[in-house]
This record gives C-alpha cells, sequence and structure tokens, in this order.
C-alpha cells in the first residue's frame, strides 16, 4: 500500500537483512528500520514494533532465513533449531507464526537460499492471498454501506492489503459510498492509532469509535455490517482474535448485523479442535495503567491513566465460537463455519 | 465514605456556598472546591468536576437553592426561573438532575429557606438512598463472588455510597469475600480513575479491566454478578446508562451472568414511557482522542492517542432494554422489571 506516494510491504527482505515499519511509533511516525540478525525479528514481534497476525508470519519465516543464513555449517541444524524455538516463543496466540516458522525450517533442511526462497514465499502470498480476500469480501459491500472492524487487520496486519480492510479498499477504490466505525480497541488502540491511520492514508470515510458504543450503534441500526481478521483458527471454526471480539460478535448476532471475519487459511489450525484449545497471551497490566503519545507541541509522554493503587488485567485475545460468525472471508471464498468443513477445505 | 480517615460527602453546602470533590482531578490529586454561586455549580456539572447520576442531582439541587438565595426581591421569579433553564441545560440524560431542580424550584416559591432545605433534603435522602440500595444488594453477594461494574457508580457519583457498590461495600464489611472486576470504561476511565481509587480507598481486593475482556472473562465463567448504576430508567424498565453498558448487558445474558442495575427510585422517570424517548448526550471528540495524566515523574500531560487525521464519535450513554436486565436494586427494594409496574413502585 501507498505511503505518501510510495509503496510498501510492512516487512521484506533485502541481502541478509530484515527490514520493516515500526508500528509502534505509527500514526506518529512513519519509521523503517532494519533487522540485521533473526534475533532483531524476535525483538521486534516481541515488543509488536511488528505486529497483527500476517506481519508475524512473514517476518517470523523472514527470521528463520536469516538463521539459516547465519547458522555456522558445523553447527547448522542445532542453530536452526534453537532459532526456531527462539522465534515460536516470541508470541503465543497467532496461527501464522508457528506456519511460517515451520515451512521455513524444513526448506532450509535443503538450503539457506531454499529457506529464504521459501520465506520471500510466505510473504508473496500473504500478501496474494490478502489480495483475493479483498475480491471476495467486497463482494459483500453494497453502495452506503457502514461497516465496523475492531483493532487493525488492515495492511499492517499483513505484508500488504490486510483481511478485514482489504474488502474494504477495493470496495472504496470501486466507487462505492462506505463508512467505517473503527473501534479504538484498548489497550493498545491498534484501531484508534492504526486502522484509522490506514483508513486517512486511504481517504476512506471514517470515524475512531470506544469499544464501547458498538452495541449503541447497533441499537441504532447504523452498522450493516461488521468484519475482523483472526490470529487463529480452529477445525470447529472457533475464531482467536484481539480481546473484544467476542463481544462484538454476540451483539451483532443479538442485533442480526453479519459479523465476518477475515482470514487467510494459512489462520487455520487444523489440529486445533476447537477454541478452548487455542492459547491467549497475557501481556502486562501497564499497556492498560499507561498511554503514550505525543503532546500538542509535540513532545512524546508516557502518562498514567489508572488509579495509582491498583492492578490490570491485560488479555490479549479472546475466543469467537463458531455459532456467532456469518462468514470467514479467506482467499479461496467464504466459507460458513458449521457448512464447511475446514479440514475439507485446507485437503482441497 | 472516608478519605484518608476523614469523611466526606461529594457535594455539601455550607452558608452560600457549596462544596465539592473535583473528580477532574482524581485519584491523582483529592481537592475540594467551592462553588460561590450558582453559575459556579452549573460549570462544575458541565465539565464534569462533579458527575454520577446522585452527585449531578444533589448539587443542581444546591444550585438552584443558591439562586434563590442569590435571587434580587423585585426579581425573583424571572431570575429563579433563568437559573432553572441555566441549571436544566448543563447535562441531559440524568433523570437526577431535573427531578432536582423542580423539586428545589417549587420550594423556592415558598423562601430561599425552603429551597435550601429542600436542596439539603435531596442530598440526606440520595445518602440514605444509598445506604439502603446496599443493604438490599447486598442480599444477593454470595461470600467468593466475582462482580464486574461498569463506569463508576460509587459514591462519586452520588452523595455517598453509591449505588452499584453500595451492595459491594456492604458485603465487604461484613468480611465476605469478593473480588470486583472494573471495567476501564473509556472514553473517561471512570472505572479505571475512580471506581478503582474508591476501591483501593475502601481496601477491597479489584483489577482493571478493559471494557474488551467483559465476554472473554464471562465465557472462562469468572464473572458471578453484574452491578451498574443508571442515569435514567424509563416507565418501561429501560435503562439509559454509560456507554458500554447495554453491550454488557447482552454479553450477560448470553451467558447467564445476573445483571443487576442499581439505583434510587428519584432516577426513575414516569414521564418517559420508553428509553428510546430518553436523550443521549453527545460529548466532545476530544475525550477520546487525547488522554490526561501524570507522567512517571509527576508532571501532568495531555497526550494524542488516536491517528491525527482522524474524527471521533463519543455518545456518553445508551440504553439498555428492560429484556437485559435482571433487577433493579432501589432503596425499596428488588424490582424485576416485567413483573414489577414502575409506575405502581412510585405510587407506592
Amino acid at each position: 500500500m501507498k505511503v505518501n506516494g510510495i509503496d510498501y510491504r510492512t516487512v521484506w527482505m533485502e541481502g541478509t537483512s530484515v527490514f520493516f515499519i515500526e508500528q509502534n511509533l505509527l500514526p506518529f511516525r512513519f519509521s523503517i528500520q532494519e533487522a540485521k540478525i533473526h534475533t532483531d525479528c524476535c525483538h521486534a514481534i516481541r515488543t509488536m514494533m511488528v505486529r497483527g497476525a500476517g506481519a508475524i508470519g512473514a517476518m517470523a519465516g523472514f527470521a528463520m532465513a536469516q538463521a539459516a543464513l547465519e547458522a555456522p555449517a558445523s553447527e547448522y541444524l542445532p542453530y536452526l533449531n534453537e532459532a526456531r524455538l527462539d522465534i515460536g516463543s516470541t508470541r503465543p496466540t497467532a496461527r501464522n507464526l508457528f506456519y511460517a516458522v515451520e515451512k521455513v525450517f524444513v526448506a532450509a533442511m535443503e538450503s539457506p537460499a531454499a529457506a529464504v526462497a521459501a520465506a520471500q514465499g510466505i510473504a508473496d502470498r500473504d500478501s496474494a492471498d490478502s489480495e483475493k480476500i479483498g475480491e471476495f469480501g467486497n463482494r459483500l459491500i453494497r453502495d452506503g454501506m457502514n461497516i465496523e472492524t475492531h483493532c487493525n487487520a488492515g495492511w499492517l496486519a499483513f505484508v500488504d492489503y490486510g483481511t478485514a480492510l482489504s474488502p474494504i479498499y477495493r470496495a472504496h477504490s470501486q466507487g462505492k459510498k462506505i463508512f467505517v466505525y473503527a473501534d479504538e480497541t484498548r489497550p493498545r488502540n491498534q484501531g484508534a492509532r492504526l486502522t484509522a491511520w490506514e483508513l486517512h492514508q486511504a481517504g476512506v470515510p471514517h470515524t475512531i469509535i470506544p469499544d464501547n458504543a458498538g452495541a449503541y450503534l447497533m441499537s441504532l441500526g447504523k452498522i450493516d455490517m461488521m468484519i475482523v481478521g483472526a490470529d487463529r483458527i480452529a477445525a470447529n471454526g472457533d475464531v482467536a482474535n484481539k480481546i473484544g471480539t467476542l463481544e462484538k460478535a454476540i451483539v451483532a448476532k443479538e442485533y442480526g448485523v453479519p459479523f465476518y471475519v477475515a482470514a487467510p487459511t494459512s489462520t487455520f489450525d487444523a489440529a486445533c479442535a476447537g477454541g478452548s484449545l487455542i492459547p491467549i497471551e497475557s501481556r502486562s497490566e501497564d499497556e492498560i495503567l499507561f498511554q503514550e503519545g505525543p503532546t500538542p507541541d509535540g513532545r512524546f509522554e508516557k502518562i498514567l491513566v489508572c488509579s495509582p493503587g491498583s492492578t490490570a488485567y491485560n488479555p490479549a485475545f479472546d475466543v469467537t465460537p463458531a455459532k456467532y460468525i456469518t462468514g470467514i472471508i479467506t482467499e479461496r471464498g467464504i466459507i460458513t463455519p458449521g457448512k464447511t468443513q475446514i479440514g475439507q477445505l485446507l485437503s482441497m
């Protein structure tokens, strides 16, 4: 996608280095950073400089490829095995990360060059899948629709195009008049910071709403459709995604608002029978207790926004049972959980 | 309630002045301020230095009494009428405000002293009602319960004791082991700032959660009951309360979690047939776009937390239909919407 007129991916490899957009600085500063070795990539994933299921997956693949390039010939397999564990432990929930690590690890058994090619293939496929998701999802969008989205499943969360936002970009570029309500998405504000920034860059009409306002807008008939992303989808169609997704899905069902999940099939975890088996990451309470951002005169400050004597609890994801989901928009078409067997789909 | 060992009400009158706890400074600074004339009270309500249904009501009553004391004898009625409109326009949603203004206005027809007595009576009744709500609500609380609450309907939102938190204080003081999940309550963070501060002062075990985490906790069976406050209750039992209440009520019903509203009968608006007739206040988008608080080294800063190019939409309340509400805890007992006719109750 374009930033100030220049085409970017969120993460890419040049030579032995991985380059990425530093997402913790957005929307206040657009900065490209370089990860010279695979542990730099691990650090970037862990600290959420690179975040979002697809972007994490691509970066993890590149990190594994870097490890293959770094590994001394005499210690090739032990080095790769250690890197595989290290990269695999950066974040627990997103399926794409493990998918990429395993795929590139297997390719690295052939040669470092094969590992790089496999990682590049994952990034390219992520981008192509996202574009396809935009095509299928766009068929659901009618002129004049108001669409709510949660968190950021835009191009920043993938390599390019995004998932939940890809159909929106497609619809907008075809001249459909749409309006997007972007959930703020506490505690990290990916909606208010990243989705709003993406939509503003793309010229899509939108406004930011507090996470609390979704049901109110639906009760007034102001939301025609919700589209969200996914970090992992179990074999039964249960979806792990950003905390708050479950709440929105329940409320959407109550008001008859179609609730779509947009995700490439690489997000499906056929080995995971149901949502309750998906590990949910708990993150630091500081993400709730403090907020960071620029003052009106441009200084960057971190402030306390909670009562000083209190703790906070910060689960980063939740699991939405398949029964609340109208459809899953994939690069192969739209799946109806319960109707389409996901295992079948993956073996197609 | 006690702050640093001293008993306080949130708002009170001494001579011709109204004193109040400045809630915008909490939890970072505890400061008592003085409103010398009724327009000072209006300013304090408008800017939410005093907020919460009961506290607003008491302050509006005191403001009306101040107006009676201020009014020149030759212009008594026109002055009072203007003050009535002025005070009545400070906030649109809370029923208590209009209830208090009208009651003190009528008393002022007799004499300024009668107006002061009426205003004092409203504040005293608010405190006594809240204490009673604590008694009735406590009967619902069993040892070991995990209770979620939204926004702040603690003593800061009333004159004393509070509504949603009053049963919690009562249960805690009786030695019941309870744990409170305080919804952060974006955009103004009354849960993270005020409810957490109150619970910490009172020594009630608690933690702050993002508004997004409610459904997740319920899906894990970690919430035994929700109690929230109310700004206005229509004759059919529909409840206007802080934005996000509707969302929680729908989710609670889905998971079979009892959802209680705690409010004095002065919150009921018998003239309002249903929730769709309750005016909902839209507040400034700046409450979403910016956050204020202290830096780790103690400077107070305002920072931008959203993408600079975007707008935000900030409805302050929503309406929860009676069908989602397990019961309304009042000073006269617990009402089951649908079973108890609220009109009947009010004429009892």
